[in-house]
């Protein structure tokens, strides 16, 4: 039962859209990423995924619309939802999503991450 | 999928100790919480809980010992765990769990709130 402090943990990294784990609840993770630019579009069939802007601003390109988030904003991106994350300048964002959840879903490209890397 | 503002929705309540419904991610919950004074003693027996103090401060007391909690800090509760939230100041937070989980634990008590209310 040790308490976590989230910039402290946004502190031990630099690089961009390899998100880190921070904690586990049930078999759901706490993942801190950093983003920069445009991701991928991609989707998660099983899974809805939860974004929380930590600091600074991004975005979340959907077929039909875009969503603007700032720190202190949410988004539950629903499972099967194609989205492309983006953001001009660096966005720190917390995610929340079941454990073993593939960063670009099931397009394997430069952008897939290491799971469950913790920090 | 519309964004959440996470401040602009805890300006819709001002009791304490009653967790708002703001986002539901597969059957897990998102709750807002003004906390203030001491809750009583209880756990889940059957899941994790999920503390992310959003303003202000507040301690956790668990059997064993004390974990002081401020703004961008977080702790996993274990399933089962007795613990005890406290804040001597008002305090924002925000918890996530699986959606049905009773604030209170097994003990119904006067603190024991409405579940799945929305804001």
């Amino acid at each position: 039962m040790e308490k976590i402090n989230i910039f402290e943990k946004f502190s031990k990294f630099t690089e961009h859209w390899e998100p880190k784990v921070i904690a586990e609840m049930n078999n759901y993770q706490f993942k801190l990423v950093k983003i920069k630019g445009d991701f991928i579009w991609h989707n998660h069939a099983d899974t809805d995924e939860t974004f929380i802007v930590i600091k600074g601003k991004m975005k979340i390109q959907f077929k039909t619309n875009i969503v603007d988030l700032e720190e202190g904003e949410m988004i539950i991106v629903p499972k099967g939802v194609e989205h492309k994350p983006m953001a001009e300048d660096e966005c720190l964002v917390m995610l929340i999503e079941p454990k073993g959840i593939v960063n670009t879903g099931e397009k394997v490209s430069e952008y897939t991450a290491l799971n469950d890397i913790w920090i």
